[in-house]
């Protein structure tokens, strides 16, 4: 009979981070409503009917009205084509009242994901999926917004004391709005960041390298607990069905220093970080129109 | 006495395969020429009179000019603002008749180079240095251009049969025109990439695990010989006083497989794929020219 080690890994309460940001998020709504009479809004966009999609919709939507966000609901027909969809997001790029919009994705596999994604204006884009956003994180700009998941991601690390700087990082997956934009997002804080994925040779080898291990694949407990360093950051951005995340957590606890949990770690942040990236769209709009309007009173004081 | 061994590596003849590559860039633009009337056209921008970039700019015009490109020369004192330099290059952007837009870079310092390179039509942007490129190539894109020196890079490895897929690749610097796309395309390709930089602790460990190294950080000899995993391909693409790169040339020359020389490896491919795409631009904006008449033909024969 063997004996269970207890758990070591101390839990990241990504429920309770992102209650607290919500909390800070709804508290700017209310100030720049108070003082500019702009409320923020986000255009959520689904095209068609998925069960989960639906519901991921819903809830952002929902806790969007408790922040304080408005929040303009766009449902398209499964049938949509690309260019209907890119018109439709096109529209809400231009309209001055919206001030972020959200694809919801995956889109049906018919319709040009990218094309529909870059019809998102960069200032709106506070679901962080355009190129230009992917490339204002690579380049370390502060004129963007990031992807929702690795800048919740990002958020967890800074709240735990995790300094990226100097750390060995793995970042499993390569995917536009997770994977790429994760790693780009840890080299800006001067990691040393790996990118692993489905064609990586001895991944145990590279995993075991990592003080910070971001598992972002989609493959139920893909992630060996045996693997993982001693006293590693662990970051499970998995959801499989059955709250099964991409890492064995009974492994991961015994030998990580600090674990998110499936679920209640990184999925929280990321609702938390889009409302947060829409209240910054429309405080940035009103700091852009308030100084307009003192140069044009300045120029009328003339 | 100690005995040296012989060196092992064979070196990559990057002066060779420039020339190969020119050469059919040539006989494109002859062809293009003769089929459409359309002759390729690259615009140079130089602010100031460094005397590095006056030679280089005056390299790449020779070379355009041999490969039956025309070049377009403006060239623009110190003391030009950003806004000045950022309109000239948008009315580049918007001449139909220039195919590539160069800003030679290095910017005097009082220039937002950022701005000015995004003042570049993606569709011109043959020099692989907007927010837009760099998202395409770590997209894996097959519609924009590719930084100039990582796309020369990946035509090396291509020419002495070097498959990145599944290898480890390590990429030591993280500028934004050659650390960071050179880890996109190798990424793109399937390697598992390792980005390293000044922050990186203990970096020998992590060179030491590379099947495939670039080195492009600017510091002369800065990887050692000695961390090379024995059987390497190592790719030098630092340029430094005295045709000294950023490897121990003669120790990575007893260990790697392959090695670029410096001067004759990466240096002039750089040039050769500016040129190429060049073309490409022309090749494109020609094709939708046909697609186009072709469309007018059949509508007025209706």
């Amino acid at each position: 009979m063997s004996v269970v080690e207890p758990a070591s890994a101390q839990l990241m309460n990504g429920t309770a981070l992102a209650r607290e940001t919500l909390d800070r998020t709804a508290e700017r709504a209310r100030k720049l409503l108070a003082e500019t009479g702009v409320r923020p809004c986000l255009a959520t966009v689904l095209v068609g009917d998925d069960p989960a999609s639906v519901t991921y919709v819903a809830m952002k939507r929902r806790r969007s009205a408790a922040a304080g966000i408005e929040s303009r609901h766009l449902p398209l027909p499964g049938r949509t084509t690309t260019a209907e969809l890119v018109a439709a997001i096109r529209a809400l790029s231009d309209d001055p009242t919206v001030h972020g919009i959200l694809l919801q994705h995956p889109v049906p596999a018919h319709i040009d994901e990218r094309a529909a994604f870059e019809a998102i204006a960069p200032a709106k884009d506070v679901d962080g999926v355009t190129m230009w956003s992917f490339a204002a994180m690579a380049f370390g700009r502060d004129d963007g917004f990031v992807s929702c998941t690795p800048g919740g991601i990002m958020r967890l690390l800074d709240a735990y004391g995790v300094d990226p700087a100097g750390k060995r990082a793995v970042v499993v997956g390569r995917s536009p709005i997770l994977g790429k934009p994760m790693g780009m997002l840890l080299l800006a804080r001067d990691a040393t960041v790996t990118y692993c994925h489905s064609r990586t040779v001895d991944l145990s080898s590279v995993v075991a390298t990592a003080d910070i291990l971001v598992a972002a694949v989609g493959r139920p407990e893909f992630i060996r607990g045996a693997d993982i360093k001693p006293g590693a950051v662990v970051i499970d951005a998995g959801y499989n069905p059955g709250n099964v995340g991409d890492v064995d957590a009974a492994g991961a606890g015994e030998r990580a220093g600090l674990l998110t949990p499936v679920p209640g770690g990184v999925g929280p942040m990321t609702i938390a970080v889009l409302l947060d990236q829409t209240v910054l769209a429309a405080e940035r709009v009103a700091a852009v129109a308030a100084s307009t309007a003192v140069t044009s009173t300045a120029a009328a004081a003339r």
